[in-house]
Parts: C-alpha cells; structure tokens; sequence
C-alpha cells in the first residue's frame, strides 16, 4: 500500500521533471496547432552529441570494468530483442486489420531501442543517485540490432511465401537470398548506432575526460530537453496518421512499453541474482526493452521492409509507445526496483 | 549636466558592451562586403534557445509572484501596442509616397516586439543589477499581439474600402469578414511567442532548475553575441531595399522607437506610482514598446497584409529600427530610470 | 636519445589526446562505410564559433601587447607563404602527370592555413601549459592571404602563358589584367576570415570578457572536437577522389606539412633569437606553415583557379595533408621547441 502511494507520489511528480514535461510540452504546442518546430540539421546535432556523450562515458568508465560481467546481460539482451519481435509478430497477426509485414514492422520497431528514451532514463537514475554499470550502453546495439535484423528476416521470408502463393511461376531470380551479414553490418552503420559506438571507441582508447566534462556532460540535460520537444512535437503530428490505420496498433503501443519492460525487468533480475547486475543496470535493461527505435529504426525499417505501411509502425511507436515509456515506463520500473531490490 | 554626462560615458560605453558590438560587427563586416553568415536553421535553433530561457525564468519566478501586479503593467501593454499602431498609422499616411497599407504595416512591425532586443535589455539589467519584476516577460504577447492584430485589421479595412471605391458592384463574398479571434490565435501559434509560451508554461508547471542552470542560462549571452552578429549583417543588407522606398520610412525609424519608448515610460511611471512596478519592469516596458518584431512578425504581417511592401516595412525596421533602440534605446532609459525613480 | 624516446613516447601518446583521436575516429566510421555525418550548417556555425574564439581572445590580449613585436613574425608569414607556394610550384610541376596549373593550386592549399589545424594546436599547447603570444591568431590572414593570392596570379600567368602559345593571334581582351588588390579584398571577405577578423575586432574594441568567459571559451574544446570528426570523415571520403590522380600528390601531401612546419620553424627561431618571440609562438608559425586551408581555401581557389582539378588539390590536402599536420605536426613541432629554445 505504502508502495502504491509512493509509486503514485512518484508518478504525479514525474509530471513536474523536466524531461517529461519537455516532453509533454512539445505534445501540448502541436495539439495547439503551434508552428513551433526545431530544424532538422539541429535534431541531428542533437542526437548526435547525446549519443557521443552516453558512448564516451560508457567507454571512459569501461576502461576498468570487468567485461565478463557483461555476457549474460548482452545475451539478455538479444534473447529480449527475439521476444519481443517475434512475440509481438504473431500477437499483432492475429489481430483483425493487420497484414503480416505491418505486423512485422510494428514489432520490430518496438524491439529497437531508443537513444532518447534510454538517454532519459539515464538521467532519471543519475538524479535520484541509482547506481548502474559502466558498460550498460553497450548493450544497446546486442538488443537493437537484434531486433532490426530480425523483423527484416521475417518479413522477407512472409514475403516470399506470398509471392510464392501469387505466382507460382514466379522468375527464381526474384527470390533473393536473405544475407543476414549485410543486415547486421547495415545496421551499424547507422548514424545513431555509428555514433554510440564512436564514443564508446573514443571513451575507450583515447582519454576524452577534458572534452567530456567541458562540453559533452554539460551540454546533455539541455539537449535531451529540446530533443523532448521534438519528439513530443512529433508524436502529436503522428496521432493524425495513427488514426488512418487499424486501432489495434493503438491498444498494442500502450501495453507493448510495459509488458516489454517487464520481461526484460524479469530477465535483469535474474542476472542481478546471478552475477550481481546491478538494480540500476535491470533498470535501463528494462528501458531498453520498453522503448521503441525513433532515430535509426524508422529509416532502416523503410528500406528493409518496404511493403509495411509507415503509418502503422511509426505512427504506433512515435505517438504512443515512446510517450508511455517515459512517462510510465522510466518512474514505474525504478520504483519497481526500489522495491524488488 | 551630471546626468548628461553620465549617460554620455554610458552611450559611449555602450559601444563597448558586448551586445551592441556585436550587432555593430555584424553590420560593419556586411558593410565591408564580406561573405560572412550564420545558417539559417542556427539562427531558428538560437531563437528558441533564447525564447525558451527568458520564458523558463519568467515562469519558474511567476510561481512565487502576486501576479495581480501584473494586471495593470498588461492593460498599459495592451494600450500601448493600440497607440503605437493607430498613431503610426496616422502619422505615416501623412507623408508623401507612403501608401495607407504600408503605413500600417510599418506601423504594426513597430508596434510588435522584438525577443532579441528584450533579451539584450534583460541581460543588460542582470548586467548592472537592475532589478525587474519576473512576470515581465509575460507582458510580450499583450503588446506584440495588439499591434500586429490591429495592424490587420486596420489594413482589411482599408483595403475594402479601397475595393468598395473602385468597384461599386464588388461581389459580396469578397468582401470577407475580419476574424479577430483568428488573427489572434494565429499570432499566438507563431514559431516565437509558442517558444515563449512553451517556457513559461515549462517554468510554472515542472522543475526545470537543473536544466535551465545547466543549459538555458549558460548558452546565453553567448547565443545572444551571435544572434546580434545577424541581426546587425540582416540590417545592413536591408539598408539597400529600404533606399528604394520614400525616405520617410528612414526618419520614422529614427524616431519611432525613442518616441515609443517614452510613452510606454510614461505608462511604467504611472504603474511604478500605483502599484509599485519596479523601475527595471518600467525600462523592460519601455523597450518591449521600442523594439520592432524580427522574427514573427514579418511573416505575420507579410501573410495578413499581402498587399504591403515588405522592403518598406520589414527594411526600417530592421535596418534603422532595431540598431536604434539597441544603441541608444537601452541605455536610454536605463540611465532614466535611474534619474527617475 | 631521450629526445627520440620522449617523442616516440609523445607521439604514441598523441594517439591518445582528444583531438587527434576524434579525427582518426572520424576516418575509422567513414572506413568502416558508417553514415555518420554532421549537418552541414551545424558544421559552419561550429567554424563560426571556434574562428570567433581564437579571434576574440587575440582581441583581448592584444590590448596590451607590444605590436611592434608583431611586424618581424608577420613579414616571416608573408615570406612562408611566398617560399611555399613558389617552392610548391618548382617542385610539383617537375612531377610527370601533373599539370602546371594542378601544381600551382595544391601549393596554394597548402600555403593557405587551416584554421582548425591552428586550433587544435592552441588547445594542445593550453593543455601543456606552453605560452605564445597573444597576437600569433593575427599572424593567420598574413600567411593565408599571400599564399592563396600568389596561387591564383601564378596560375593566370600560366594560363595567360598557355593561351598565347596556343593561338597567336587571341583576341586581345582576353587577355585580363591581374588585379591583385580585388584577390586580397575578396579573400578576406571569405567567411572564415571574416569570422576571426570580427572576433579580433570584437575583442580589441568592446569588452567581451563576460561573453568569451560563459559561451566562446567553455564550448571551445567540444566544438574542435566535433570538427575533427568531420574532418575525419570528409578525409576520408576524399581518398578515393585522390586515388583517380597522379600519385605524386599523395607523396607531396605526406612531405610537405613537416617540410613546410620545418621551414617556418626556422624563421620562428630567428625571431626567437632578435626579438624574443616565445617558444610557443614559434610552434604555432610552424602549425600555420604545416596546415592546408580546409574551409575558406578550396572554394576560393575553385573559384580563382577554375582550371585547376579539386580532386588533385582538396583530396591530398583533406585526405593527407591535414591528418600528417595533427597527428605528427603538432606533437613533433611542441616536443621540437622543448628540445631547442
């Protein structure tokens, strides 16, 4: 009962933190019909500093980890980026009003992880004082790319079958090989993930410390601000899409954050109980899994899986999924671990 | 005599203070010719900063305030947006090749309010530790929002005037009517005031210390240095349009913005006298009333007025208007304010 | 000995600093094929801000300098500059498969300075703690102006040379003069210059100390350290482009910056000797001789050299010249002055 009323407390006051209600904002300016909007060279600066700063203090700090301790998480990590893709495929097909590579899409986009989300749920720990392992952004890509690669695979193979069904005499060349390889190396090379892991090599191999504290680490709160403005802009201005396809993709992108962020929660547990993974750590895990891709999965979904409709899988995570998972998913998994741990 | 020269030293100062330099170098290096510019997306992205900071404290500020003090401070904004325009209006259809439409619009930019000179004035009083009441800023719209509503409207006006004398047996459904509530939601949908509102929605409902203390305040004065560089490369380039329209335009540009800040002084003295508005809300008054709107009001009035020539309206304001009243218009009366009060 | 090991040590070392690392981290992404890019106006507005600094700081410094120190150090840039455009021309043009034309304009580059090369070299010396003077930042137009000017007069007398061979009787009006004074006044107008001129200005005339304190000075080091990335990443990418032409412009670009630095590093040294100049003055002359102009350089001599091949030039000086001036430039001129004065 206590915890209810503190998770209420906590959830009321999440309101007034900075990073929802930048959020929150952005979402309220568009549904004024405000012209407010930040240019889009400046979002990818913005993006790209926030990435650079996650990456450079992971790699600073994993100097003197232990990486063994990674293995199970990293592994964690992947076996959720599978559950979730897959788990959300064949929940959404059945669904009236779905076709399968919409399906496909909407789960796998669901599976990525977002910079911005993560980054926010990073700060929330560092201002309440959770501690969390150094290397945690790293297990960014093992989940992420996961997730890519596989909605990719499966909705080739979905579509194959059907133009097999079409056209029974279909031209052999037209089956192509699915190269997972190229996927995987596609994927990395993404601004979003290319960045992460410049930083992780920089904070890793070079000694970025001056660079960090005089530029990256303070400029962070403020661009995660204005990034929270963007995306609440932009999720406002996709509700409008959403409505345009099946509502199903609306109930999914509620529960999808939190039941996501549960199993992932559940599996962190395990490893706390394992090999010591810190409550933080099964935090952010469980963020990772909550949050839907909003920078790198979008395009990359677009070109992997061009017969999806965008509407449905962007719409469903930029306009509910991601908002949910900052403002439910970051208090309520914190204060879950609160109490778990 | 002490006074005179003591605002001397000050004027010539002035010339010192980095947000006058900086406006000045702007324009020197465009008057040199030299190829020098800020991107254009930069210059969107330093505005919102800048708005966003001055809305930010004002809200965060106007928790603690007795905001029935602001009533009468907005009433007078309100008054004076209506005399600048009426009076402008009157004044410049007076003159020789200055057509009604255009007296009006020049009259509207003029009555509007400019956020940058309003940031120059704030840090200008930070500077030498004037102090100012922190609902100040939530005067802006009262003012910027009457003149260019007016401006309009007036304009609509006239033009169907103009219709109904040239064309007797107009069809009706031309002669549209005048949407007040439009206009005004229009003008409160801009890219500027929906920054400002944003922030001091931000800063009345969360807590944005960490990142207003973090980001906002920090990037401040150094993103206002380099707005100034283009506003003052803007103003020279403007100077060149602005010789091909009447030359009244040039002297009512001098003029105006001393003038208005004066009445708008007056106004301040009187709520200073009854309810103890401070003398630095009265200089923030007064410069709110000698600025000319530079980013949403020119398209404002360039959409709402389409029959109005920009080089006349948009190149006395900026080319002569807005060096005038950061020159000579905050220092002006600051060192009044300090004789006065 | 020691000397040797202690550079061998520095220079390892140097792998590690911040700046050389993001620029091998930039070339790492783009080998790796990465998408990673900056936007390009972000790009601009981040040489805007760190010319501005440089520019600024010198400003503010200079106000109480001995000019008369300048004139010696300022007539040497001159003379750096005329020794390698000149020397380059000689040099190049012997070279089987380059044209004159070619050898002029990779000379030009390579006289003409870099001003993020110079900044990174202000920075390293900060970091160790190495002083210069105030007024080095001014030495840069003298050294880059001459080069970029004797560049395109030698290449217009070449092409004047080649037109007269190739048709006798040319119509006369061909046949332009060259005017020297429009090269130089257009070259300072080019935004780069422009930029350190307004911070030089801005920094001698008006009090910029609160300005520089808050914005210029705290972003210093994560700016450079973004524009090292892109560095990276264009040098890089200008590879291939290098590849399509003859590879004496590769042994050129790998030579020249250490023979260039080598060079000024001796006139340093003689005005070390008459007139005192500092150590670190000297290792800055040296970095100005070393680096190739990257932002205002290339569209100038695109421009004043229409003939020239930009993959010939802009390829071995981004891809070559600039990356062998930080990584072995910098720390071997630095280790040079410890050793020497």
């Amino acid at each position: 009962m206590d915890t209810l009323v503190s998770f209420g407390q906590l959830f009321l006051g999440g309101f007034q933190t900075p990073t929802l209600g930048f959020l929150l904002g952005g979402m309220f300016m568009a549904a004024m019909g405000s012209r407010l909007s930040i240019p889009d060279q400046v979002y990818k600066f913005i993006v790209f500093v926030l990435l650079m700063k996650i990456g450079l203090r992971g790699g600073m700090e994993i100097r003197n980890a232990n990486l063994a301790e990674l293995l199970l998480p990293a592994f964690f990590a992947v076996l959720i980026g599978i559950i979730i893709v897959y788990g959300g495929k064949v929940a959404l097909s059945k669904l009236p009003g779905i076709r399968p590579v919409d399906a496909i899409a909407t789960a796998g986009l669901f599976g990525a992880v977002s910079a911005s989300t993560f980054a926010a749920a990073m700060l929330h720990l560092d201002d309440i004082g959770m501690e969390y392992e150094a290397w945690v952004s790293a297990l960014y890509p093992f989940m992420d790319i996961t997730a890519l690669v596989l909605a990719i695979v499966l909705a080739r193979l979905v579509t194959q079958k059907e133009d097999k069904a079409n056209d029974k005499e279909a031209p052999k060349h037209k089956r192509k090989d699915i190269n997972i390889q190229a996927i995987v190396v596609d994927s990395l090379r993404g601004s979003a993930l290319s960045a992460l892991i410049l930083g992780l090599l920089l904070g890793l191999l070079t000694k970025p410390e001056p660079v960090y504290e005089s530029f990256y680490n303070p400029v962070f709160r403020g661009f995660l601000s204005i990034l929270m403005v963007i995306m609440g802009i932009e999720a406002w201005q996709r509700l409008s899409e959403l409505r345009r396809v099946a509502h199903w993709y609306a109930v999914y992108a509620v529960i999808a954050p939190l039941m996501h962020g549960a199993i992932a929660f559940g599996f962190g547990a395990i490893a706390h109980h394992l090999t010591g993974f810190s409550p933080g750590g099964v935090v952010l895990l469980a963020i990772l899994a909550a949050s839907s891709s909003d920078i790198s999965g979008p395009p990359t979904l677009r070109a992997g899986i061009p017969t999806a409709n965008p509407s449905a899988f962007i719409g469903s995570s930029t306009s509910i999924g991601t908002p949910i998972c900052i403002a439910i998913g970051i208090p309520l998994f914190t204060e879950l671990a609160k109490v778990v741990f």
